[in-house]
């Protein structure tokens, strides 16, 4: 990372209307509305896939029932790209308030190589990554028989035997698909009454390969070079199980992405961005977030993408572009 | 309509956990979320077009780029459709809280016709209708010259000329629109400055068949059986003219659908639900609201969906029927 002069420098920054960071549903979506509202503006994305991507059928987008993630993502992208915006595939390692002579206030956001942007505005829009599991041997067989997506991963473990971890929505739907590649699929939660929506956990229990197991806790993977065995333990009966294993599914939630905002941002105790409900507006004038890295209540992707345009809205009206004070008519 | 009984009747009357009443981008997403969360539900919508479907071309759904707001509530009715759900097409004319023996509270939606629905929790989206232009001549020459609606009415105008009221965004793609058939399109706007997004005012500027007029207020439609001519006046320099138009088209915003609700939700003083904006809530516990008919700041089809999705979520928490405050994992 290049040293950043807090003034930062006329010559070799750019000067956007505003900076989305973020290539999800809500980044997207912001970019979409930022565009036609003909903001100058960057997109700082690593990729456009994120934890939408990893979903294996989405059936609440609207109009698009039973479509992949990552197709959707895809359609969402495209839609992206045929707009005037300008668009950075890179991770952005630092956000800061600077400020620059002819300007009251900007914000600078470093990315990984040292590059840095300024913009008038912010939003904020980098979802959600998901939790580990902490468990000894996780990290070593992490890509080796550990996963967190079963869409990216699934077809590795045809005919083998999968742990898939958590009894929510994602785990659900996980367990049931590697129940098309898998010759056996234990859904383990620590709970005894689950999370998952009511039709996940009727389909799960009507598939003859999946085995639900309830009151469980994983306790830690073995094996040399790939997943081999797991330790699980019964909570209510106290007893511990060594079982051969081919692969373990992690599907226990996601912690939002806001490290990199190094305290520019009031988070929540999850470290979730703290935003006006409204407008997207966070604790800093300027800086708006959208999303799975917010402190909305709901984590779905149809809500993300209606708060990234509610972003981007109060974006271009905090820029004194927003002529709509002026009734029509 | 028929007299209601408070008591309701438990011979000729079924509970459901969840009445949604509305069928555009907000009703649908709730009716989506709701069914997929097992929950008991009517849906009751005049039809699935409302003012979503009245627009040209939509340009900012998330991966439908373009796509004819027909098309798209298309999409969505048959998602909707596919689903577990009750649908009932007609008109709400009531919504009362009512209370039921074996219930602490229960709601009463009575519909065109005069029979009556009851629910433990309901979702109002019943969005908002096209505002009038109130001049003299709008009323008795509606549907024959007057629209509200360019998609439904725009090839009735071949190489006519037409008249658009309002220079915001539907007053100008509604130009845009009309100028594929008329021959000549007035865009007019009280004010100097206009609220349309800068990209469609470009668009507007470089198309020959459109002429801008600002400051420009419409005084009264004339014609006998047909739009024939209207009177117009320049705000600046008081000159009113006439002259002869075949069709008028008012695009001065809309008004949330709510006065069938009687007084039982809190609204605001444009007659928009006061709503939760992190859950929906109106203010009357069990009755939650999205979209176009609520307070919310940004009327916009992705922003009503996500808040429907919102609205489904909370009203399954309020129904006690929400297992996720039990972590998993």
């Amino acid at each position: 990372m290049t040293t950043r002069s807090p003034q930062g420098d006329a010559q070799d920054i750019m000067l956007f209307d505003l900076i989305i960071i973020g290539g999800g549903p809500a980044g997207i979506t912001a970019g979409i509305y930022a565009a036609r509202k003909n903001l100058k503006t960057l997109l700082i994305a690593k990729d456009f896939f994120g934890l939408a991507g990893t979903a294996t059928r989405v059936e609440n987008w609207p109009g698009d029932f039973g479509v992949s993630g990552m197709a959707l993502m895809q359609k969402l992208e495209k839609h992206l790209r045929a707009l005037p915006i300008e668009i950075k595939c890179t991770r952005s390692d630092l956000v800061q308030a600077c400020t620059r002579s002819d300007l009251v206030q900007a914000f600078c956001v470093g990315v990984s190589g040292g590059d840095e942007f300024t913009a008038r505005a912010v939003i904020v829009a980098t979802g959600a990554a998901p939790r580990a599991l902490n468990v000894p041997g996780e990290k070593e067989l992490a890509g080796r028989g550990v996963s967190y997506c079963a869409t990216c991963d699934g077809p590795f473990f045809k005919d083998k035997a999968v742990f898939v971890v958590g009894g929510g929505n994602s785990g659900f739907s996980t367990a049931l698909e590697m129940a098309k590649f898998a010759k056996k699929v234990y859904l383990v939660d620590k709970q005894e009454k689950l999370a998952a929506d009511p039709v996940l956990q009727i389909q799960a229990r009507e598939n003859k390969k999946i085995e639900i197991l309830v009151n469980t806790i994983l306790l830690g993977i073995e094996g040399e070079k790939k997943v081999q065995a797991i330790i699980y333990k019964n909570l209510k009966t106290g007893k511990t199980f060594q079982q051969p294993m081919d692969g373990v599914f992690a599907q226990i939630g996601a912690a939002p992405n806001t490290d990199f905002l190094g305290g520019l941002l009031a988070l929540n105790e999850k470290n979730e961005i703290k935003i006006d409900p409204s407008t997207g507006a966070a604790s800093l004038p300027g800086v708006f977030a959208a999303g799975d890295c917010t402190d909305a209540p709901y984590k779905q992707m149809i809500v993300a993408a209606g708060a990234g345009a509610v972003a981007a809205l109060s974006a271009y009206k905090y820029l004194g572009k927003d002529p709509s004070a002026i009734a029509s008519g």
